[in-house]
């Protein structure tokens, strides 16, 4: 199966080669706004500050750990948990960097029309989706290649999850203290338009897109995406040798393959981008099943594999009509949200609220139907196939959430400097589509995470070696309502970090518009860089409690009742964490699309009473949906990787096991 | 131990005549104004009116699965379900009858002063904590005294958490309907104050209150003090014969003596109502502490067991004291989310559902520390006997909670005859204790309810002989994952029903403003009844889905992925069911406070900014605290009850088990 190795890594590099294609692509196109030239290079400039800042503080905490590790489990595991966040901090790098530089050149490219933009920001998006896949594929197989043995890789799985964790909650802390602080002052308070350039905020709005739906999402997909692969790998070591830890590898491969052929079919036509999107896609997700299929039989000399790896797939497209359903403005839900805003405030959170909380139900049960159904087939082999099989999309669903904020920002940037209606006209029609690929995308990554937990927590069944993990016994099921509280508690921390962020940036918005003399009429320009700083500040310091509580909370709850008692901990946190997941993404975006769906001129349109209801419910969903609810994502995950870490010394060591 | 089965008979009766004494007390007072006599009648008559109807469509459901019970399990178990569901309605029905009828005379009372007030109030509370507690004592002892086994007593149980379920779901539904509809049309929209004669919906806000605080609240607690009963019962006989199955009774027996001596002590100093409730709690806690550590040593020769009961009432008095920190306005917390109305509805929002979820953390890892600890002492049996020290407090609790109605209507009737200013002071006082003491009593019965269900979990273990229940197994981890999702879809049905409701309710309440001539000056009165039959008719219809969802779960489950699994599922609603309840009652109830806050003067006061957003926050707390919150209680018991009475037909008939 060495073969089999060598064309994963092969497939690796082409990712990383075709991203280097595409990123010179981008860059060889020229501004030629000075002014878009301008604000693009304010946004680069505080995307990569924040950056910088927030991988100095993660790395204070790898190099913490990695010594932790080094004296525990030895040099190794320290060694490949340092390269995972290397690697998983390389790949947010590239792929922001190339974002908040694919931006401009969209709203420059809109000049040439509507494909000519498209073009730029899915490739810009493809960008990281290459470098997510392609780098994580690299990185386990080299590993593999160098070890042999999967459970040297489980370091290098929780590397990833801890830059996911930092990214994710920082990201998402830094992106809704600025979207709050911009909204809350300059569209309630001012009455000035979204992106307006008087906005203090606006910079530090726009850069909050790069860093939460580009580095954050990034990263959390390249831990899921990772995490999935290690313990699929471990349980096809454990049930079928050599041929059992190939098979996933080899599927991620043909996973990039049809990738980067799907992104050229992204590009033919260009007048309806959304056709064109859902193209690449379903080419995309043919391609994969066909060579699953072959390389299934070839393999396993049977199929059962291969409807394991489709189950996965199959999953991915119920997820995405589930989304569909519940959150998009031209579907029944949204639009009951956005009537209930006629009657105020309460009635619109409300419905909400009860939208959020009902639409948890169906991704749970077909989740619950995939395990079921691919165990039945393989065992526990099966439940981590159809997780492969799941991200075996990761490329497609990373590039077009990434383009959400690339377009996002090529709006703002035109309607920053002015420029003419029929590019804003381009640039807005890829805004909206943005918004729609980014709720699929919230979803896929929840879906991701949830399916990389059970396949984590099929490995730790596997590698613990205990036989039953038993809820009968009161230290398991003290684990599992543990987890299921430990949700809430992440969940709150999130919320008041955001809320005394987004304090912080409004006081100081205000303060701007009082104090700085013709910032109104456009004489003086707002001091964008004490936005910045407020946000780089607030994400920086609350960051700390959430990451050291998920990282804590197993290693304490292992050492003293055991490593049942985690196992237990950490199914407590899926079957809490993954509906309150949902529930948080959903919410979060119904309230966004139903107040979208008013300011189309419905129910009363912009300006109405029902509107300012509507206002309401969006920023209460802001946090609920980019900050709270994609963090519990890693949550999910870090534990398994702290709990596969551990395993051994919960057992030996245990206080009362 | 037949003697000890006598001494609780004894007790039973003993609550059953101290009730019918307090009654004749009550009901010998005279009302001497004929404008309250009107007010009282109308909620009397809107009470009975809405308890009638919603015990018929109880009364089918009953038959219904009593048929289906005969058919199944035998006649005996159809038996003791129907007695457990009469015996529920009838304590529900008694405490009510007198709530109804203590409110007007606790207003009239108000003019010889507080102490004469507290006394009528305390006592028509204390009917509904002596008819729980008796006659759920008495209903088990004699089945026990008949029958000699505990297992079957269990269709008792089922019995009475099936009435708990439509009692608090439908009257959470109801008295959110009317609360809602008569605040936002009355205070908001017309600005008239709370409780004004010329709302619509005011009677049906003074009904909801009953039906919703005194028959819901007390089927919760009647529920979950039957449940760890029998759980209790069936472990003890498992582990230590006859002294296992009567120590939890006696218990219970010695809790009932301890409240009646109690209730002498809340009545004999009337100037600081606060400081005599508590006397009174407080003597009841040490009188039993005392009479079970005597009984721990008669019946086991040592102090283990009672060690595990007094973690029980530790647990409780933890319960209260964070409840107390959470939800009070002297609180810092409360004051915090107080704060954040400044900036909005946005902030207010965000920073309750912040306190809700942080406030989940202590709670569950007290409960974790009571099971671990009891585990430690004895066992099973030990948590078993937590449980029942937490609920050996039971009529007190419940006295307290039923007190808040009282009081609660005893204002709205002073306002609404316009009495005069000295008796407006006096049940003004007494009302805002009752807010305090219903927001502790929901933590108690989220506890007791969460406990009850741990015992049942360590019942059903003992009971189908499982060995190991292992969540390795994909169906036990797929039946954890619903379990944790249905708590959300339940949820999401209840708000979803209630803002149905308040739709309508708001839509008439406008009518009969606009429609109704000399409505404002006074002139007419308004048709109250059309209110009343309005979240009669939403109440009966919005419990028919959540009430079928958590019987045909678990039964779904059982006879497709077998007995582990429904343990999983029984689990998985634990976990995310305690942490979600804690935070809807402690979210609402932050609310709640945090506008109280206010409305004493500090922000800016009533009438300010701050004070609408924090109206808000209060309008959407509503249905979390008083309608989702508690009828999660219910959900997390009944899986239990069904789950044991099943347990070997789920072993015999699972599909793939």
């Amino acid at each position: 199966m060495d073969s089999t190795i060598g064309l994963s890594i092969t497939a690796g590099f082409s990712a990383i080669a075709f991203a280097g294609y595409l990123i010179s692509d981008i860059l060889k196109r020229r501004v030629d706004t000075p002014r878009m030239v301008e604000v693009s290079e304010a946004i680069q400039k505080g995307a990569m500050t924040y950056l910088n800042r927030q991988y100095k503080t993660i790395a204070a905490f790898t190099l913490l750990l990695a010594v932790l590790l080094a004296l525990s489990l030895g040099y190794l595991t320290a060694l490949t948990f340092t390269l995972g966040a290397v690697l998983s901090a390389a790949a947010g790098y590239i792929g922001m960097n190339i974002s908040v530089r694919a931006n401009v050149r969209t709203a420059q490219a809109a000049r040439s029309g509507l494909g000519e933009a498209l073009k730029v920001a899915f490739s810009g998006g493809m960008v990281m989706g290459m470098s997510v896949t392609g780098i994580g594929l690299l990185g386990v197989c080299l590993l593999y290649w160098l070890t042999g043995d999967p459970k040297q890789i489980v370091g290098f799985g929780f590397g990833t999850a801890l830059v996911a964790l930092f990214a994710r909650v920082g990201g998402g802390i830094y992106t809704k203290a600025a979207d709050m602080g911009a909204d809350l002052v300059g569209k309630v308070e001012v009455g000035i338009p979204e992106d307006d350039p008087r906005n203090p905020a606006v910079i530090a709005d726009q850069v909050g897109d790069n860093v939460g739906d580009v580095a954050g999402m990034g990263a959390d997909v390249f831990e899921s995406y990772v995490c999935t692969l290690i313990a699929s790998m471990l349980i096809g070591a454990l049930t079928y040798g050599k041929s059992g830890v190939a098979f996933p590898l080899i599927v991620q491969a043909a996973g990039i393959v049809s990738s980067i052929l799907a992104t050229f079919l992204v590009r033919v036509k260009g007048d309806k981008p959304k056709d064109s999107i859902k193209r690449g896609m379903l080419t995309a997700g043919f391609v994969i099943t066909v060579i699953s299929c072959i390389l299934s039989w070839i393999f396993f000399g049977g199929l059962k594999v291969f409807y394991a790896t489709l189950t996965g797939i199959v999953t991915l497209i119920l997820f995405a009509l589930i989304t569909e359903h519940y959150t998009f403005y031209d579907r029944r839900p949204v639009q009951t949200v956005a009537e209930t805003s006629k009657t105020g405030v309460a009635t619109n959170i409300l419905s909400g609220l009860a939208l959020g909380m009902e639409s948890t139900a169906l991704p749970v049960l077909v989740v619950c139907l995939a395990i079921i159904f691919s165990y039945v087939l393989v065992g526990l082999y099966g439940i981590a196939m159809s997780a492969i099989g799941f991200l075996s999309m990761t490329a497609m669903v990373v590039a077009m959430d990434s383009y959400g904020p690339i377009v996002d920002n090529a709006s703002g940037i035109a309607e920053m400097t002015g420029s003419e209606p029929e590019i804003r006209r381009v640039t807005d029609t890829l805004d909206s589509l943005g918004n729609t690929t980014k709720a699929i995308c919230k979803s896929f990554a929840i879906g991701a995470a949830a399916l990389a937990a059970i396949a984590l927590f099929s490995a730790y069944i596997e590698e613990t070696g205990l036989e039953a993990i038993n809820i009968a016994k009161p230290s398991v099921s003290v684990g599992v309502f543990i987890g299921g509280m430990l949700t809430f508690l992440f969940c709150s921390f999130l919320l008041r970090a955001v809320g005394k962020a987004a304090f912080q940036m409004i006081g100081e918005v205000r303060r701007q518009f009082r104090e700085i003399k013709g910032l109104m009429t456009g004489k003086s320009k707002p001091d964008y860089a004490r936005c910045v700083d407020i946000s780089t500040r607030s994400a920086l310091k609350g960051l700390i409690a959430p990451g050291a509580l998920s990282i804590i909370a197993p290693v304490a709850v292992g050492f003293t009742l055991g490593a049942e008692a985690v196992a237990g901990l950490f199914l407590g946190i899926i079957a809490s964490g993954f509906p309150l997941a949902l529930f948080l993404a959903h919410t979060g975006t119904a309230w966004d699309n139903a107040k979208k769906y008013i300011e189309k001129g419905n129910l009363g349109g912009k300006g109405s009473e029902t509107h300012a209801a509507a206002v309401v419910g969006d920023t209460v969903g802001d946090p609920f949906k980019d900050t709270a609810g994609p963090s519990l994502n890693i949550l999910m995950d870090i534990i398994g990787t702290v709990a596969l870490l551990l395993a051994t010394s919960f057992i030996t060591y245990a206080l009362f096991a």
